[in-house]
């Protein structure tokens, strides 16, 4: 098909683009950098093709592709898998483990498949909970419920028990659903296991409803929550524009990246200001929020305020150190913490106004994947299942440049993946909201 | 961030994955190909970057990048722009609009920005509508609205009088929204403008619901009709479950390729049998779909089939030439065909039977865009007016490898892409509907 | 509370209503009878209350009143149910099982109740089909799905047949859900029973989306039918807008009456022209419909049209005498006869104009219950229970000015409800559509 | 039609149902009261046709009934009216507003329609917002977006300000769309009005979406919230199944009256506790909430705990007299309440446990209208306009056993409508949840 053709003849396909003209007016959008005509996006982002001329490709930086391999290091005859999920909901954990059972099932025929209940917890000796077992014929219809038919919970067991759990049930491979605490508790795992020499795989599957995994573009239920997210902004904008200097404020997701926040101010462009953890703001003076919504007011007599949990945190004199039981640094409250100063600072002026609070994130998680998502979903099971089968162990189903990959959990987990200030995701939202004409960014 | 991190370590950049054991078991699963080890996947999809040491990018395919230029070819003090829509309704044809209108207006500060009505036809003479005038504030909402305030029309007209059209009315950027026919109409007005030496720019937006377009990833509106044909499928799974050997078939759009099909398929895997042009299937005889159904019907009492409109064109003797307005060669119509041909072929059993036909395709069309071709639509706009400014014509703004390109008309509709079936999107479809199990495609 | 304060003191609440002068202008809209300030609605529609000075209220005509009696017929302690789902889908069955076996099972006590596969199908003895056991605890979820999980198949069995099957399967209340046929079906079930002599009750759930049923207010299903028509009629409206001269049809269930087509034209009021069993048009000429339509497109470039399945049937010259398999007389396509007529008619007109149709009722009667009905559902299923377990038989359970009624089946199947074409709801339609400026009605 | 046959035949109309036997088992139900056979339900509400025979309809407790006069108070060629929405958001608004200029512009001819800007404050001397001139084909699509285009604002103002300023802008009648307040309001303006001896009518629409007004049946918007309600309780289950012990919690509108927290109850039957103003529970103890809620874990693992706002006021110690702008008592927080009781509950058991708390009131209130609500929405505008036009005064229109009626505004605010715990309506909720079984309500 095409890509054969382009491979054959790669000159002819180095395509120049016509222009009316040499260019010569200055860009009034001031940017760090523009884009040159000679910036390029290859054609295959697959490293062995592209480079098949030279030398060696491993000089270039570049991940594993996933997928069906021709040998397997687990006879699938004989071979158990387990699967577990952990930690928050996230829309899609029903569709990961239908797919998961379908791959396994249906395409190496494997028989023996069991679901721990309530993620790791399930998984330590002290569990009242048996796992259950999964045959495809019961779990049909689970790819239109949200949350998971496994149950979860937060937090990670001790390696040494969960691994004794994994021997004394005859599990070879083990997929685990779950953020970055659950694939620090995968590796934990993975670890325990290769000390005792034993051929157990662990596959995760990464979840993280913020999208913020290192070195992986895309996690499941992203695409979900940004359409629900997008939704309740419609419900803010219609409280804020119905009262006289009305504001709606809607908090989401996103306690170290503000993917959601960002993403669902770009999809439903009716946001005045979109504060995500990426970027700091001050409340107070000429460059702050407060002057910068009384502004807006001025303007247009309502505003909308999206905030990602994460965002403002230096705005709390006290660090908290308090943690939740996955170990996640707990947040102060921004939504409530801006609704409250908002409301101080207005009212000393003489001014009706109202201001609405919408604080969705259970609602959001909860829902069931949507169309894309659930397609998604599928693919990261079944390279899972791949990964698993073909004896790959310690790593993540990842996503990049449009192709599934493998990536290491140390790597996965390394750092939280951030909105850059530079991208066309942050311009769009800097563009559409107009944010930066009233609130100097410090 | 990450990313200048890993360009200067290339080297500490390339993962290798664990394994629990060397893989020795042969993979149950036939392939023609499968993944090696040694296939990796570039972290960076930017040539100039991976190939920075090497002399020369040029042998290597590629695409130039889109985005926003240094320098433009147009003054945007006294640019006029003209936007277009044409040919079948899609979701997001609004949010493109306003997504144009807000770049050109708050980041250019263009103030003449005019909508041409229904298609090519408000670009002749003949048309009796005059232009609106368009205005983000004016406009804020429609990005809620399916289908084009603009209206639409198919086919294309002479392309000198629509570049008399574009001369009279001053205007310097023209942007066409539309599918192949309305790309190749761009095309035409381009090099028309070329032939008269004009500076005119002529950007497309290419939507195609069908997301068929060559050397272009995604279109837009795809992501919400796979979302809307998934609910469709839902219901004729319902009908068909609560009949006794009921049989539900969704008819899709798909005139050359089966996308949509295939991926509302994967999105709600309830489906039997995925028939699309990529493929040839008969109808009768051992392999074929008729018998495969009835096989379906004495396992589990019911079964689902999803046709895109171009598949089984095979199966009409006489070959039709009819085309549409646009130039589109005009499909017999198989969701009926296949109908009356099941029909027929059960009403000879004794058995119950109820068949139920579902043809969704203009209400997936009119719907809004949901949150994910959105957000897909303002960056599609966004890079429109980037390129248009700085002077490129005879261009669509394409998507690869998670970058946004500038891709020549004419590769863009040198033919049309179609679904790989060797493609992770196929592998998902066979193995969810079992359909090789039952039926033999030729 | 409320209630009793009014019976005590009647006088007091025979509310008068002030008014700020002497009516005296002529009203301008035409009307055939105007209300007068003395027609009164009764506080209470409970004839015994009203009337309980009088001597007897069996002059006045009544239904007897639903719910929960003091003794019973059937011991609970062994009574053994049956339900079973007959017909055409509609939005609601699953949440009247549910809400059956709740009933049953939680209030009364009963242990022993099955659900017939497939309709009367699976009562006859040629059934293969086993029926099924209900227990509250493994349903528990399915008011959240479309369709019957029972099955449903059309067309009556052999009533000595199936009461045969009843006792050899020791029932003693059966429910059947389900439309004019289905019950007219349970009625003979009744009359076998009571020729036998035996302690059987036959209880009647009305199952009609067109909401059509004599002297029941509103059946199930129909609000949620609604509320999807009104969202296809959208899409109708979308498309036409988006073209030039474009017409949107959009057919929807109604084969005697108009109902659903005339309470989504008022839900949506973007519609030119509902038609409906109960008024008669014509195409041709100066009142006729295709003139009619050339109006609103001069007037402003497109036009919806809602039409019911029963519209328009004296178009057809040869009357079709075609039964389906419920006995009920088939209809000639309207949708697809309209469609056509408008495209030859204005094929001799030289103008552009595009045409989409719409025929959504499969997807329709597929979904599951809104909320309004799932609580309309649950209430019917309880008073079903009270009466079948209180010893009544062949009868429905009815709505009537806000009270659920008991209603003998003869009655209730007598003739079709349809539409008042001195009724609130047609008024509205009227005034919304302004059919009747354009479309003279004969 | 059917009215006419049965009005001319009341004998035959009055219905027996046939039963199998005497009934003689007593029911296991425990009742305040049972239904007798000899309560019976009017055919007709109306009435001057029920009681024709009789004497006198006087004595009877009715409403007038609402709908077109035959004489006009108001010459509908230069009435000028004026509409005005107060209060909160309610799903709705828009199409009464649009309902409102339909019936007046198409079925009355009048052209001098305005909409007062944010509630009363627009029609006080001291607000900046003028008027905003109605027509029907500018505000065509609103029925499709929640709030009110008009604006609105909580409280009241100086009636004789008022009344000055539709003096002088002419106004004959206005059109006041809210709740309680609103109307108590409208009652002061009707009472100035009359005190100056001028000819403007004051008609109310009411809203509520707690659908608690006195002596009205249904409240536009109480179905779609109850549709949007349920879903979130959807969210709150799946919530608390996921996680072992999960509590989900969902804080619901319903100040002085559960209906929508019964009725969503109703409508998603996985609702455990359903907890509403109507009724009185203890926290603590055996007949209390917590230990109840404990049982229910014990026997499935999870909660769902439905509480209406106005619900458990009686657990507050200090009565706090704070009210709102509207003069509505404000309530004590009772869903934030629960949450922090049973969290310390809990907290003293060792049990791994998980709470989940939803506050969707203002997502609730800021949709956009369901099918049956728009239609219901349309069908008040109409009857309102029929009454003003008619010089009818200090009214609301009412529902009333599927009429609609004339009622005093002062009748309709004299108390607040409470859901009957001997209704249908509670008895399912009581039915479905089982609450009673573990609660002991006090």
């Amino acid at each position: 098909m095409i890509y054969e053709k382009v491979l054959k003849n790669p000159e002819r396909f180095n395509f120049g683009i016509e222009t009316v003209g040499k260019p010569s007016h200055p860009n009034p959008i001031k940017q760090n950098r523009y884009i040159s005509d000679n910036e390029r996006i290859a054609f295959s982002s697959q490293v062995v093709n592209i480079l098949q001329q030279i030398e060696s490709c491993e000089k270039f930086p570049s991940f594993e592709k996933a997928g069906m391999r021709e040998k397997l290091a687990h006879n699938p005859k004989n071979t158990k898998a387990a699967i577990i999920t952990c930690g928050g909901l996230c829309p899609g954990l029903n569709n990961v483990i239908k797919g998961l059972v379908s791959e396994l099932e249906i395409e190496y025929g494997i028989k023996n498949i069991i679901g721990i209940r309530y993620g790791y917890l399930g998984l330590s000796k002290k569990s009242s909970h048996e796992p259950v077992v999964l045959k495809l014929a019961h779990i049909d219809q689970i790819h239109k419920q949200g949350g998971t038919i496994l149950g979860s919970s937060r937090g990670n067991q001790d390696p040494v028990d969960m691994v004794d759990q994994l021997v004394s049930r005859n599990i070879n491979v083990l997929f685990c659903i779950g953020g970055d605490g659950t694939l620090k508790g995968a590796k934990a795992i993975a670890e325990e296991i290769k000390k005792r020499g034993l051929k157990i795989s662990v596959v995760g599957v990464p979840k993280t409803i913020d999208n913020d995994l290192s070195f992986v573009e895309k996690t499941f239920g992203f695409e979900t929550s940004v359409q629900v997210a997008s939704d309740i902004i419609t419900s803010a904008h219609t409280e804020a524009i119905c009262a006289q200097n009305g504001i709606g404020i809607v908090k989401l997701m996103g306690r170290d990246s503000g993917f959601i926040s960002a993403s669902a101010t770009l999809a439903n462009s009716v946001v005045d200001f979109c504060l995500v953890p990426e970027t700091r703001f001050q409340l107070h003076g000429n460059g702050g929020l407060l002057k910068a919504i009384e502004k807006r007011l001025e303007e247009r007599q309502y505003s909308v305020v999206v905030v990602a949990e994460g965002a403002g945190q230096h705005l709390f004199t006290e660090a908290s150190e308090r943690k939740d039981q996955s170990g996640n640094l707990m947040k102060e409250d921004i939504g409530l913490f801006l609704k409250q100063q908002i409301e101080e600072y207005f009212s000393t002026k003489e001014m009706e106004m109202s201001i609405k609070y919408f604080d969705p994130s259970y609602h959001i998680r909860s829902v069931p994947a949507n169309a894309s998502d659930a397609i998604f979903c599928y693919q990261l099971a079944a390279h899972a299942v791949h990964a698993g089968m073909s004896g790959k162990t310690n790593l993540v189903i990842g996503h990049w440049n449009n192709f599934f990959t493998h990536v290491p959990i140390d790597l996965a987990t390394s750092e939280r993946r951030m909105i850059d200030l530079d991208s066309v995701l942050w311009k769009g939202v800097i563009s559409t909201t107009q944010q930066d004409n009233h609130l100097e960014i410090k």
